[in-house]
């Protein structure tokens, strides 16, 4: 990692007196080229900066959050970076890799997939956890602080993550995330593909069981609606809630009445997210 | 427009405790069905609110403004509600019609066209300040104040409005307006397929030519982004700027340096539109 990753800027907005950009670069983690996009508030110009890690949901790419969930103008208040990855590998052409919603393209589950076709290319969690630190570090004015947040698919990655990384990242919150994905219909489905039938290979990957082993202590916060559609066959939060109580870890799960699962419901509630995540980013 | 004009729910989310919602209905003006786009407020909820019109540029759908320029918070706060129409007639197949993106389809311009194949369709002015606002007090609890602003083509569209209608809109402002369409490629384009060669009815439509003519005296606030695509050869703000300056017309111009012509720039600034609407839109 020692060598400079070579960047291709691909596109600049300012935005609330920072910049939006949009980056394209060869990750080796996935053999194949990405984009990001991060958002450097205005107090990056001078200083560095902590950062806030979103990873979004199925069908999304870097763009969703950035364009509809309104964090620029908190980012740029508070002084946080936002980096956004893509979700999954783009321009392969693995088989059945573009047949449906939830496999393949736009729907990498932030797993490391251990089985073909995908294992060469869908290692979506070395990817957003080594590689693409590495390349924020080298580029941009970071100052080594980091939350992660993500919505749905992109809410279980950030609850994975910070689960199996105690100690990295200052704090952790999500929106409507997949809490226990080896049982619901959606993550059984990606597990199966990407992981095989191993159950033993599902839980690493699994915030409920990540909770259960123990593996950290980490505060959790999560806002989820109440008419959210997915709620009850994919979401289940009172799973989550159960093994939290289990097992004393400590959760904060705002449930929301009257809201869904879109973008709208991100961007009513993603400042008191970024505030929350403020408060752990800027403690001395 | 006495009978009640019938509305089908096509979406609804909640946001930022409101509704933003999405509707399909017959226009009669325009001779097909149209969608557009409502957020109504909490405050909606027992009492009636002023009104706040939003309208698109080129391409664009009732959509773009909801999603990406995180209106809906500073709407919620202030008590307002937001109503964004199409940008033109949908459905229909005339010759040329989807074409190309500054004509026809996503580019209505906001005029009652005279010409064959338009003019039977292409009724914009008439849909957005005659029809939709009689739909809109039928079906929603609004108090009869209303703003208008829009982006480019959408920021020319009200901009000719509220020249046109003295005493209608409490306040008027614009984003990246197209303040000369009748000097510049898209509206001349747009101009001669819509309204024919005669100047005479060009200058209706042209807000430069309208304050020239002494029309109204509201004064305009326009903020444009200095790194705009569009600036040199589309928008053309100087031209508003001296024809205000030679007419006495109030007007506040600002140029924002590095900003260009997207959603990132409206999202930047929407807020202080939104308050400086709010000062009219509440006088007593």
């Amino acid at each position: 990692m020692s060598m400079t990753e070579k960047l291709e800027l691909v596109s600049a907005n300012k935005s609330f007196g920072g910049w939006h950009k949009r980056y394209r670069h060869r990750s080796r983690a996935l053999d194949c080229e990405m984009v990001f996009a991060i958002y450097l508030p205005p107090q990056a110009e001078t200083e560095r900066v902590p950062l806030f890690w979103w990873l979004s949901g199925l069908t999304c790419t870097d763009e969703n959050f950035m364009q509809k969930a309104g964090a620029q103008r908190v980012a740029a208040e508070l002084g946080i970076a936002i980096v956004c990855p893509d979700t999954s590998p783009r321009g392969t052409d693995l088989p059945g890799e573009h047949d449906s919603y939830d496999l393949g393209s736009g729907a990498g589950f932030y797993v490391n997939a251990s089985r073909e076709p995908w294992k060469n290319h869908y290692r979506m969690y070395d990817y957003v956890t080594e590689e693409l630190p590495s390349v924020v570090r080298q580029h941009f004015p970071v100052n080594g602080r980091e939350a992660i947040s993500g919505h749905s698919m992109g809410g279980h990655g950030a609850l994975i993550m910070a689960l199996r990384r105690p100690g990295h990242y200052c704090s952790v919150s999500a929106f409507a995330p997949i809490v226990n994905p080896s049982q619901c219909p959606w993550g059984r489905k990606a597990f199966h593909e990407y992981l095989g039938e191993d159950p033993g290979s599902w839980t690493q990957y699994d915030a409920c069981e990540l909770v259960a082993k123990g593996a950290s202590s980490q505060p959790l916060f999560i806002d989820q609606g109440e008419e959210d559609d997915f709620l009850v066959e994919q979401l289940k939060p009172e799973r989550l809630e159960a093994v939290c109580s289990a097992h004393d870890h400590p959760l904060t799960l705002r449930r929301q009445p009257g809201y869904d699962h879109s973008y709208y419901f991100i961007a009513s509630f993603i400042e008191d997210h970024l505030r929350y995540h403020a408060e752990y980013l800027f403690k001395r």
